[in-house]
C-alpha cells in the first residue's frame, strides 16, 4: 500500500531529521535573528533542489515543489526562531547560545519542514499542484506583530498563488502518536496591555490634598470585571485577567502613580473589538471620576486562528489514513494561547495541527518552561501526516466523498 | 429683684400661652399656609399694642417694640409651619386638620413669641433699643428655600435695621428646664438630592444587550463612599447617606431605570460644595464608563447655622442668670439636621438654643414623630429667657464683663 | 406517496383544531388549575377512542395509542396552563378570564395535541410501538417545581414504559412553515432568586450607629460580577443578573433592610451549582465584612433543557421529510429561558423542538406579551411533524441510514 | 527684670549648645543604638553636677535637678535618636555614619536639653520641686514600640515620682521665634499595617481555576473605603490609607498572592479600635467571599498625643511672658504624625510643644528629608521656654490667675 511506502521513506530520513532538529537545538536564534537557522534551510532545501526564495520579512524562507500535475498551492509553515530565555534541560546538545532556547520546539517544527521537503521531492510525481513550505521567523514576537503578517505583506502567499495553509505544534496535552484539530477557532487571540493611572501624592493622613490612584486603581479592576459578566454574549468567550498591579513605595505615602497589566483573550473580532473598548472606556472614566488621569496602552497582538470546515475534514482524513483512526484527537475546546498562523488563516482557508508529545503516566514539560524538551518520535509522526494531507491536497474535489 | 419681677409675669401668663398653644396645635397649616394661624398671631399683637407689619412672604408677620431707650435692634424668630402627616396623639387638642400636625413644636414657638411679646410690652421700659419679633411661615419647606430667606428677601431685617437675631427649639435631648447652646455650628446644612440613572433594559438573559442601571447604581453607592474617605479633611465633617436605591419591577428583566435618594450634611461651605461637586463627577460619569447616563438633582437645602461667639455669650449669661448656672448646657456637637434660621445668621450675628423638653427616666418623642408632643412648662422656660436676653441686649457693651 | 395523505388528513382537521385553540384560549386556566381545559382534552381524547388516564399531578391527562404491530414507547408532550396576566389582544376569542391570558401558547399546543391524536388514531396501522400523548399541566409553575416534574413522580413514564420524549413550543424568531432544533443544550435552566439584606437602620446623619444595607447590596452586586468573569469557565456559559434592588423609604433614612431578586441561566449542572455556591457565599459574607445580615433565597427553577443527538436525528429527518429540506432550521444557540420538560428529558432520550409562527417583514409579539398572538396555520405544521415523526419512531433501528 | 537674665545666660550659651548640636548631628546613631550620644549626655550632665541615672531601656539617661524649696516634680523630655537614611545636605557637620542621619532634629533636642541642663543648675535656688531632663532613645522606633513606653516601664517616672510632663519638637510649619501648642489632641496615633492576600495562581486565561487575588485586593480597598464614610462618627477623626499595592509579577498570570501596606491615623483611642476592627473584619470576610486568604497583620503604633489642659495653660504663658504674646502660637489642628511622647501624656498631665525653625518667604526641608536641616537660633529659642516653664512649675497653684 501507498502508506507503507510512506513511512518506509520516513523511517529513513529519520536520523537526519533528529540530527537537523538538535543542531538547530543547539544554537537557537531570537526572532528577527534566525541568520544561522534560516541558512541552514536554505541550503538543505537547495541541495534537495526545490525552487528556494530568500529574504521574507527578515530571514524568511520559502521552497516550492511543482508536482507533476499541474493544480493548486498548498502551503506548509515552520517557524524557526527560538525565546529569550535560559535553558535548564541537561540535554547534550542544550543551548550554547546563552539567552536563548528553543523552549517552544520550533527547532522540532524546523526540522519537520526539512523532512517534508526531503520526502515531497521524492513523491513529487504523485503530487497534483503545488505545495510551499514556508520556513517562517518571529512567530513568538507578537509585540512586533509576528513574521507571519510581514511574510504575507512580502508576498509569501503569491507566485504562484497559495489557496490553502497547514501549520502545526507539537502539543503537551496529546499522547505521542496522537494529532488533533478542530473546526473553527483553535488558537485564541491574546492582547496584552498596561494601564497607567497617575493621581496626585501626598502624605497618608491628607487624603483631601491627593487623588489616590490605589483607590482608583482598586476601581478599575472592579469595573473591569463588568465587560465579561455585562457585556460579552454568555455564547461567545472573552477572558480579561490583571495580572499586576503595581503601585506605591510607602505605607505612609499616597503615591503618584499605579501600573497595572494584563491581558485579554477571545475568539471572535467583534468581541474583541468589544472588549478592547470597554476597557478603554473604563479604564479612562473611572479615573477622571476620581480626579484622575488614567491611559491605556493596549497591544492587539495575534488574532484568534481560525481553522476552516473542510481543511480539518482534510487533515482528519489524513491523520486517520496516515495513523490509523484511534490516532486522531476531535479537540473540545481551544487553546488560549496566541499564534502567529492566525494571519496566514484570515487569507486563505487554512488548518493548524497539534502534534502531541505527551507520555502516558508522566507529565511532560510543557512550551516555554526552561525544561521543555520532546520526544523526537513525534517528528516523523507529522512528517508523515503532512506528506500524506499533501498528497490528498490536489485530489481533494474528486474524491470528496469516497475517501 | 428684677428676675423674680419676670418670673412673676411669666407666671402670670402661662395658661394663656398654653391656650395659644392648644389651639394652634388643634388646626395646624402647613408651609405657605398659614393663614389662620397668621392671623392669629396679627389680632393677638395688635391687640397687645405692638406695631404690626404682614405681608412677609406669604404669610410673614413682624411685631415691633421699641424700648424707651432707643438703640440697636434685636430680632426674635418664632416659626409657625405645621408638617403634612398624620398625628397619632390622643391628645384632647389633637390635630383637626387631617394629615397636617405640629410635630415640630412649631405651635410652641408661635405661642412662646406671643408670651414674649405680652411680657415685652409691660417691660417696654427696661428695654433699651428694639426688639423685633419676626412669626415665620415655611421652615420646614427646604425644597423651597424656606420661609427665613424669603422673609429677608422681603426686607424683614430692615426697618429697623436688625443687628442681630436670636432662635430656639424644643429639643428632646435636653431636660426639660434646662437651655443650651454653643459657639460656631449648632445645626447642619442638609442638602436632599435624586439621582436618576438611565440604562437600556433587556431580558436578565441577555446582558450583552443592555446597559445594566442596577451595576451602574451599586457602583455610584461604592464610589461615593470616597467623597468623606478619600475628600473630606479628616478634620472637617461631611456625612453623605443613600437613603432609598428603587430599581427594577421583575427578577428577570434589566430595567430601564434605577433612582436613587439621599442626602449630605455638613458644617462648612466649602467642604459642601466640594461633596457636591464630586458627587456630581462620579454619578455622571461612573454611568457613562457603564455606557448609561445618570443626573444628579442637588437640591441645596439650609445652610449650616454658626452661632456668633458675642451672641452665645450674651445668651449663656442670660439664661445662667434667669434658669440659674447648672440649668445651662454646653452643646458638645451639632445637631445634623437643618434650620432656616441659618439664612438670619449669615446675614447678622446670631445665637440659636435648644429649649428642653427631655424627662429624666424616659424617651420622649422626637420632633417628626407621629407621637410628638413637649411639656408645657418649656414654654414659660424659653419665655423668660427670651426676655432677660432682650433685657441684656441693649447694654451688652457697657455691661461686657460685669454681668 | 404517504406525505399526501398526511398533509390531506391534516387539512381536513385544521378548522376543528382552529376552533378547539380558540375556545381553549377563550378559557384560559392558570398552573394547576386546568380543569376544563383538562375536561375537555379528556372528552376529546375519549371520543376519539384512546385509551385515557387521568388524574395525573393535578389534572394531567394522558392519551395512548397502541400500534398495530408492538415495540417502543415514545412520549409527545402537551402543556395546558395560562398566564395571570390580563389579555390586551381584540381578538374575537379573546379571554373571558380576568386576570389570565393564553400568553404562552399553550392553548395552540393543547389543540395540536388533539390533532395528533385524530391522526394518529386513523394511522395506527403505521404505527410501529406506542404513542404517548401527555397534556400536562402547570408548565408556568417555576417556584412551585413545574408539572414536568410532578407528572413522572405519579409515573406518567410507566405502563408503558416510555422510552423518548418529544416536546415543541411554538417560536416567534422562525418564520411560518418552518421548524427547527439543535443537539445539545436547547433552553436554559432558569432559577430565580431573592436576597434579603438586614442592616441596622438610623438617620441618615448617623452612618456610625446604623449598618447601611444599601451600601453592603451595592457591593453584593459589585461582587456579584466576579462570579461570571473569574469563576466561570468562559468556554461555559452562565448570566447573572440582579433585576430588582429595593430599598429604603425616605433620602433621610438609613434603611433596615434591602431586597434585591434575580435569576441564574446556565446549562451545566456543574457550572450551575458552581454559580449557586458563589452567589451564597458572597451574599452572605459580604453582608458580614459590613456588619450585617443577608440571605440568599435561592429557587432551582428548571434545568437545562438538553436534546439527545439520535432524537434530534429523527426529528430533523420528519422535518424535512414533510415539510422539505428547507423549511428544517438547525439552532444556532440556545434559548435563554426554562422549559420543564427538561425533567423529561433528564429521563429518557428527547428533543425539544420549535414551531415558527414569524413573519417575514413584520414583527410578532412574543410569548408573554399582553397582546401575543400567533398564525393558526403554525397548529397544521406541528401536527403534521409529529405525525411523521410518530410514524419514523418504530422504524428507527431499521432504517437509521437509509431514509 | 528675671526674663533679661535668662536671656543673657541663654546667650552665654549658645555657642556650646551648637557645638554640641554639630557633634551629635556628624554621629548620628539609630534607635536603640544611641550608645556615643548617650555617654556623652551623661559626662556632659554629670560635669554640670546633676544627679545622673543611666540604663534606662538601651541607652536612657536621666538628669535631677532639685529645686531649692522641695516641690512636685516636672518631667522634660529629650529623644536622641536618629534615622536610618543617608544624609543630602552638604552641612560641614553632615554625617560621617554611612546610612544614619539626623533628619529629625533629635540632635536639636539632645542639644536644648543639655542647654537646659546648664541654665537650670544655676537656676537651682529659683525652682520649687524637682526638674526631671529625661534623655531618651529610640522615638523613631514605633514598630519596636518606643522608647518612652519602655523608660516608663523602667521606672523613669519614679523616684522622685514625675507630676507632669513636657516635651517639644522643632518644626517647620512654625516660624523661627514662635511655638506653639494646643489643648486636647495634638499628635495623631499612628498605626501601620500590612494586608497580605493569598488567592491560587493560574494562567491568565483560566480563571476559573484560580483564586484571583488582584480583584481581592481591590474589594478590600473598596469595601475600606466604608470605614470612614460609614463606622467614624463624623465629629471623629480616622484616616484610612493603602499605600502600597503590590500583586503580580507578569500580564499573563493570575498571581498568588498580593500585599497592601497602609496607615491608620486617630486622635481618639475608641475610634482607633473600632477602625482596627473594621479592618480587620473586612480583609478577612472580603478574601474569604472570593474564596481566598487574607491577613492583617496590625502593628499598633504610639497612640495620640493629648495636651493637658492646665499644663497647655501653663506653658501658654510661660511662651508669652518670655518671648511676646505675639510668639505663641495657638495650634488649629492636630499634627497627623505619631511620636511616643504619648505614653507619657498617657501617665501625667502633659504638653507638647511645637519649636517654629520655618522661614518668613522661603520653604525650608521637612523632618525626615535627606535635606532637613534647622536654624540653631531655634535651640535658645526652646531652652528659654523650657527655663521659664520650669520656674512657673513650682508656683503654679499660688499664681494660677495673676501671672
Amino acid at each position: 500500500m501507498f502508506n507503507d511506502k510512506i513511512n518506509r521513506l520516513v523511517a529513513d530520513i529519520e536520523d537526519w531529521m533528529i540530527e537537523h532538529r538538535r543542531n538547530i537545538h543547539k544554537y537557537p536564534e531570537p526572532s528577527r535573528k534566525e541568520y544561522k537557522t534560516s541558512s541552514k534551510v536554505v541550503s538543505v532545501l537547495e541541495s534537495l533542489g526545490l525552487e528556494v526564495e530568500k529574504g521574507y520579512y527578515t530571514t524568511g524562507v520559502v521552497g516550492i515543489i511543482r508536482g507533476k500535475e499541474g493544480g493548486r498551492t498548498l502551503g506548509l509553515r515552520f517557524d524557526m526562531d527560538a525565546l529569550e530565555m535560559d535553558e535548564l534541560t541537561n540535554l547534550p546538545f542544550a543551548s550554547k547560545n546563552k539567552g536563548v532556547m528553543h523552549a517552544c520546539g520550533h527547532d522540532g517544527h524546523t526540522a519537520i519542514g526539512l523532512g517534508v521537503a526531503k520526502l515531497l521531492i521524492q513523491l513529487r510525481d504523485e503530487i497534483k499542484g503545488n505545495i510551499k513550505l514556508i520556513f517562517q521567523p518571529a512567530e513568538e514576537d507578537a509585540p512586533n506583530g509576528g513574521g507571519a503578517k510581514y511574510m504575507i505583506e512580502d508576498g509569501v502567499l503569491k507566485n504562484p498563488n497559495v489557496d490553502a495553509m497547514v501549520g502545526l505544534h507539537l502539543w503537551p496535552a496529546l499522547k505521542l502518536g496522537t494529532v488533533g484539530t478542530k473546526v473553527g477557532p483553535i488558537m485564541a487571540s491574546s492582547d496584552p496591555f498596561t494601564i497607567e493611572i497617575i493621581g496626585k501624592g501626598a502624605h497618608a493622613s491628607l487624603p483631601q490634598e491627593a487623588v489616590d490612584p490605589i483607590v482608583i486603581g482598586s476601581q478599575i479592576v472592579n469595573n473591569l470585571q463588568t465587560i465579561v459578566s455585562r457585556n460579552v454574549d454568555p455564547f461567545e468567550q472573552a477572558v480579561l485577567t490583571i495580572g499586576k498591579f503595581i503601585g506605591g513605595t510607602r505605607y505612609n505615602t499616597i503615591p503618584e502613580k499605579v501600573t497595572l497589566e494584563g491581558t485579554v483573550r477571545t475568539y471572535n473580532e467583534k468581541i474583541r473589538k468589544k472588549v478592547y473598548t470597554r476597557i478603554k472606556e473604563i479604564v479612562e472614566k473611572t479615573a477622571e471620576l476620581m480626579g484622575g488621569k488614567a491611559t491605556l496602552n493596549y497591544n492587539f497582538g495575534y488574532p484568534a486562528t481560525i481553522n476552516d470546515e473542510k481543511m480539518v475534514e482534510l487533515a482528519r482524513k489524513a491523520i486517520k489514513d496516515i495513523l490509523g483512526e484511534n490516532n486522531y484527537v476531535e479537540i473540545e475546546r481551544p487553546a488560549t494561547g496566541g499564534e502567529d498562523f492566525a494571519y496566514f488563516a484570515k487569507e486563505v482557508p487554512s488548518v493548524y495541527m497539534w502534534v502531541g508529545y505527551g507520555k502516558e503516566n508522566e507529565d511532560v514539560y510543557p512550551p516555554h518552561s526552561p525544561r521543555f524538551d520532546f520526544d523526537e518520535k513525534a517528528l516523523s509522526i507529522a512528517v508523515k501526516v503532512l506528506v500524506k494531507l499533501a498528497l490528498k491536497w490536489g485530489k481533494v474535489k474528486e474524491n470528496d466523498k469516497c475517501n
